[in-house]
């Protein structure tokens, strides 16, 4: 299948150089904004991607969820395929309005937030409140690196380098395991390593520290540190995280289960890249059967990941 | 909406039980072949299922894979949306094929092997294998009870009360885990208590080593046993298992991730009446709109299963 992706930095990187390596794949082009370079495909300024309308059979979105998604996915879903790995929880309700608007009216499909979580995470949580109740379901993230807490961070002005490490307190997860409901704000600590400049320091700690959805609400720590460590601690991207659910089967007493799923991965961007090029071929199919709008992978089939049920079930 | 069970051993019991606990069910009947008494719905025998035609949404079958399903599914999927736990993982595609056929025919939904293996258990199989390649997937068992097993021994000749746990060996669990080929077969002890007529034990120990799918190629330890220990010691249903997926998410070395998926249930037949009761809310959505034929699991999308995903994404 033909495809194309929108976006070079970590993430965009991770799925030219994957898509290369899986078979059926065929990438027509890269489109960034800026001047980039790739060993995957041509290189194409994003106001050449109309010549490619109808040659693609999806277009996927490596950009950011602040700031580019919300604008992409729409405007691109008119025209193509799409699929995002938009991340914002509580802004997903809204994108998908959006971007199924655009996918109905330009008689395309789409499938945003196709990531671990949402998406593969979201799965998993479905299944508990779908199979148990009543039941309490908690996810924890990391400890690893978030690319879009980093980002977040990364936009900030007179930041050069950001890392932020999602941290789960043991606490907060033995609890979980033993169906005791848990804040996911109160489970979590965010640990965030920053190169800036010295004396806005301040400044910009207060400023993440008040990013909604990121960062508000949530246990943050700070540090500066110079460009030199940075460059030699801060740069691995694993990650990885749990969803627990523990809930009844019926009313009687004992009569509860645990559904305990855990991840671990050495690659955030490379793992994230692999989920969206399984739900690029799940919008193919989509496309192909003429079912238009937008869908998140809760209203995807497994199978239309592609891959023989048979061998599996 | 409108269910019946047909079956009333442990499994239907659990969803006769269950519906009445959860929103959205009426139970209209209970279809046996043998003399039962329910305090949930009238029980009718199974010849007059005819009369309750186009008047159900879904009726699930609580018989056993090998001998009841194979007949059950295929005949009663002519007329009614069905949904069943088939699960002789080797003869799924066979079943789902005649399944399949018979709604086709009919103009009616259905969905096969609705339960935690075959089930859940396939769902996550299936996204270590659609997310990450080259994987090594391997699935664990126990230590738990395995209705399945336990009914095959107990239709054996001679045989009073039997039941089988399954118990995984944690060498293998550890190769799993470090990225090793499992060979499930290996991988697995199955410990069978039997109360039988003792003048043939020997006939019904070889008999239960043999039976094909269920125990030919396992280690199979099979414990004679009098009936006043068999009714005081193994009369719980806990069962449980794990999936792990160990591959890569691109060539390079270091590029691992791991999924691991583990699952406790204090009470097998409640857990999968759970299963089949949310599955018989999708084999409704699949019947309102239209959509003939069989499904698995795996070809269902998670927001069938009823719930809002917004919440949970």
């Amino acid at each position: 299948m033909k495809i194309a992706v929108v976006g070079y930095g970590n993430l965009g990187k991770a799925i030219a150089k994957r898509q290369a390596e899986l078979p059926g794949f065929e990438l027509v082009g890269i489109f960034s904004r800026r001047k980039v370079k790739s060993e995957f495909a041509r290189v194409f300024a994003m106001g050449e991607l109309d010549k490619f309308k109808g040659k693609l059979d999806a277009l996927l979105l490596a950009g950011g969820s602040s700031g580019d998604l919300p604008i992409f996915s729409p405007k691109l879903a008119e025209s193509f395929n799409i699929v995002d790995s938009f991340d914002t929880h509580a802004g997903i309700k809204e994108h998908y309005e959006r971007v199924d608007a655009a996918a109905k009216s330009g008689k395309t499909s789409a499938i945003i937030s196709c990531g671990w979580d949402p998406g593969l995470f979201s799965v998993i949580r479905f299944f508990g409140k779908s199979f148990l109740s009543p039941v309490e379901t908690a996810s924890f993230w990391g400890r690893g690196v978030s690319q879009g807490h980093s980002e977040a961070i990364k936009r900030i002005d007179g930041v050069l380098h950001a890392i932020e490490y999602t941290v789960p307190k043991e606490l907060y997860v033995n609890k979980a395991l033993s169906g005791e409901r848990v804040n996911s704000k109160n489970a979590h600590l965010r640990e965030c390593y920053v190169v800036a400049e010295s004396e806005r320091e301040h400044e910009i700690e207060e400023k993440i520290k008040n990013i909604p959805e990121y960062f508000q609400g949530y246990e943050t720590r700070v540090h500066f540190i110079d460009e030199k460590e940075f460059l030699k601690r801060h740069n691995k991207a694993f990650h990885g995280g749990r969803v627990i659910s523990f809930g009844k089967t019926s009313k009687e007493e004992k009569a509860t289960a645990l559904m305990d799923f855990k991840l671990e991965i050495n690659s955030n961007p490379e793992f994230t890249a692999g989920i969206m090029l399984a739900y690029s071929r799940a919008v193919k199919h989509f496309s192909d059967l003429n079912i238009f709008g937008a869908k998140t992978p809760l209203q995807v089939p497994p199978s239309f990941l592609g891959g023989d049920i048979f061998n599996i079930l």
